[in-house]
Parts: C-alpha cells; structure tokens; sequence
C-alpha cells in the first residue's frame, strides 16, 4: 500500500512523447495517464493490474475522460501525476490525475473508468469487496482535491 | 473544398490501435482524431496543415478535450470520423468529432483548438481573415450536431 | 487480389508521427510497416486481416525487422510504401518494405513474420495451402526488388 | 556516471504497449529502445538528452537498426535493457540492447545513431572531445557484449 497520499509518480518527457514543437503531443498524456493507472493499482492498492487483466479476465476500460491541457510540457521536464479519487461507483470510479512539473500544474484529466468483465462480452460488473474497501481506503486517506489554479473559490 | 458536409474520413481500426482486449485503446482516438484534423485542414478547408505549422510556424494545440467512448471498436471495422465546428473564437475553435462504424455512433469527442505562433513563445493569436471566412462557410454549410443516442430531446 | 505489383500504400506524414526535428520519429515507421501488412493481406490477397487475427486465432508476429532510414521524412509528405514478397518458407515469409517520396527512396526495411496460432500457445504453423498459393502468386507476379539507391551493381 | 556495467533500466510492460495477443506490439520496444538511449545519456553519461536537442541543437537520430524478437513480452513483465557501446565512429556510435526479463533474453537489437546538427539541415556532426571520451570510457568499463542465447561458440 502507499505511504504517501495521493498516490503520485514522476517520469521524464521522452522524445517519443513530444511533438514538432517540442511540446507533449496531447494523446500521449493519455497513454502516461494510463500507466499511472495501472502503477496505483499495482503499487498504490497492491493490486496487480497485469494479474487484474491477464488471469482475473477483468477490464477497466476509460468510459468517459476530460482534460485541461493548462500549460505545455517540454522534452526532458519532470511531469509528476497524482491521483485522487473522487468517487466510487458500483461498477465504475472517476479519477482524477493532475500532472506538474516542480509543484506547477500543467493538466488535469478526470476519467470515468468502468470495471468490465473480458469474458462476458465486456459487460459491467459490481467492484469486488476487497478492491472496494481498498478504493474506498484510499480516498479516505487522501487531502482534498486541490482546486485548479486560477479557480476561484468556492 | 469538401462538397458534403459534414467533412468526414473513414480509416480501418488497426494492430497499432488495439488492446490486449482487441478494443481500441482509448489515447489511438485521440491520435485519430488529430489526423481528423489535419485532413480537414489539407482537404477540406484547402489549407495545407503541414505548411500552417512547417511554415508558417502556427500551431493548434488542443486546450481541452472530453470524449465519451460509448462502444468499443475492434481491430478491421472501419471507423468513420465526422466534424463539426461548434464554435470559432477570436483564436480558438471548438470540434466535435463523431466516430461511428455502420453509422453507429461509438465515440464523441469535444476539443478546444487555440491558434498559437510557434515563432512567440506559443502565444496565441487571432485566426486570419481568410481561414476565419473558410471555417465560417464550412460551419454554415454542415447540418446541426446530431443528438446523441439515447439523448431526451430538448 | 491486387491489380498492379508490387502492392503499394500511400499516407500522409502526420503530427502523430513526428518529432521535435519534423522528422518522422524512427518507431513510427514500424507501426506503418505494420498496417502496410495489414492492407496486404485484406486488399492485396484477399485474405482479410483482423478475420486471420480474430476468428481465425492466427498471429503474424514479426520475429526480426531490419531498416534502414536513408533520408527523413517530414510532416505533410506522401509516404510511398511498396511491398516485396523475399521469400515465402514453411511458416515464414520475409517481406521487403520500400517507403519513399515522389519516387525517392527514403527507408528500406527486411522483416521475418512468422505464422503463429495463438490458441496452442503461439507455436509457429504451416502457413495453410491456399494462402501459400496466393503469397506466390504475389511473389512470381512481382517485379524484382528494385536495388538500393546508390549500391553497386551485382 | 553509472556505477555498474552495462547501463541498464527496467520498466513494467504496460497496456500500451500490448495488441491483442496481449504481447508486446514490436514498435513498442523501438520506442523503449529510444528511452534507454535518453536515460543512458542523462543518467549514464551525464550528459542531458534534452539539454542536447532542445539547447545544443543536436540530434541523434537512427540511421540502422535491426532486431531479433525471440520471445514475447507480455503485460505487467519487468523488462530490463541493457546497453553496450559496440563501435563508436566519427559521428555515429553502434549500440547493442539486449532486453531480458529475469536474466532470460527476450530481444536484442542493434543500432546505429548519426549526430546530426539540426541548425545545418541535420548534416552529421563529428562528435565533440569531451562526448566521445565519456563514450570511450563507458565502452571500455564495459564487460563484452554477451553471446545470444543458442548461439554456437566463435
């Protein structure tokens, strides 16, 4: 389980990630986004994501996602993603991921992600007891989500 | 110029696209979706997208997108995008991309475009006359947005 | 089946593909190579491709590729890739991948795809007889492979 | 500088970079392979990949490579490379990645990166003294590049 909350990881902006203009092409935000997914279940809920997919047969497919794409990332930054989970449904949870570079928040995506079951034609099906309680753990845990910078407040 | 409207494009869903569940992965829209954009510049609005950038040193960052992936495709259906120009700011637009398979809706997805020079720092700037009076006739010439399925009419 | 030989594709360089130089990125190359196979088999022999895949159960993995990448390519040319059939063994073929611009030769790759099935544990298989036929077809009605730019004669 | 030779990393194999066989799709390892040349860089030689591209205006794109796939990479694996400095010319060096998980080989590939000047229509750059004595000492720290696995002895 992590011992720091919300889960976060950082990694560098690769050539493979950027764009003519040396900045981050936006759909490769979504593949990082993906991978922070699976290293929060992985690492964050000692939940192996490969074991969930592979041996379990279960899906978590993205239903829904938006992103702000406030300012660019550049070739060699440190983009970090935290994690916060803003809700826990029957069958599907809506993260939050905000990426910074040193504290700054450079994007923020929310997704729907819906738990599925791979060898039932991919129909939804209810989050398990133990992978709830672990969920639901986890957001206790967390801060609030901080509001976006430039928000006004509430 | 197109000669129907809305400007559209059908590709294959590819190997590169899928998934171990053979789904599309949801970031490959996103890829798509740029390239939705890049034909509709080169083809459909007769401005070369390549010279834009390569040349003329403007670019068109996604601000800001949201999808909702409603159905899954899977690797050989062939994948129809359709655009529409929802809005045309002073140096942004907003896009709907519609993708469907047999007419089938299976995505949505909204972006906010900004103009920017790549030659001052990325700022943005005001969208030319003449590309302003060609996204203009285009948006005048596409039909509504179609509801989405399932959607209650207004 | 093909009405001109050798089969060719030709694309758009696209965002998704390039750099911070505007060339394309080296990997992406790799991902197209593979959607020339694709097309290949679906609109070059008939033989649709996701059919093979996915209710066929055969993979064509890729079991050794070799390029060479002359000369770049840059955002918003035309990428010519023609395919050569080398050599067509018991499950195995070597493909020849030529990719250029206006006639130029820009890349050249060699690959070794092998006919697996992916319901015994991917062990390679015969490739079946009327597929066989119809890769020498290909072969026998294919010119021979045009020698690289600048190498010597034989 | 590394402290142990050769330089090596280690990465889970994520979701984008599985197909449908839940494989490892070839492009993939080509993009990982590129993120071991900016780590090796960075971290190995302590010379900043990105300070090199982005300030120096170098690039080091790659003019050959080659790859033998011998077993597949399937998701959540700790694919570990591994990289040897096998020839380092003028103004191009020959890289050998070996790709291994739990010490078994599962890829190894050869390369060859061309320093080019991208302020000089990308001409090839002889490279600088201090570069290539880090190069040099990297080689010769090196233990010998490891025969492949089945590989008959010299």
């Amino acid at each position: 389980m992590v011992s720091s909350f919300p889960f976060s990881t950082t990694q560098p902006v690769r050539f493979t990630h950027t764009d003519p203009a040396s900045y981050v092409f936006f759909p490769r935000y979504f593949e990082m986004i993906q991978g922070v997914v699976e290293d929060f279940f992985t690492l964050g809920l000692d939940q192996d994501y490969a074991e969930l997919v592979m041996r379990q047969g279960y899906g978590l497919p993205t239903a829904h996602t938006e992103c702000d794409f406030a300012r660019p990332c550049r070739l060699g930054e440190q983009l970090t993603f935290s994690l916060y989970l803003e809700k826990i449904g029957r069958s599907s949870m809506t993260i939050v991921f905000i990426g910074s570079v040193d504290g700054l928040e450079r994007l923020r995506a929310k997704s729907v992600l819906v738990a599925i079951d791979l060898n039932n034609e991919g129909r939804p099906v209810t989050i398990g007891k133990e992978l709830r309680r672990k969920l639901e753990d986890y957001q206790n845990a967390c801060p609030p989500i901080p509001d976006k910078p430039g928000a006004l407040p509430g």
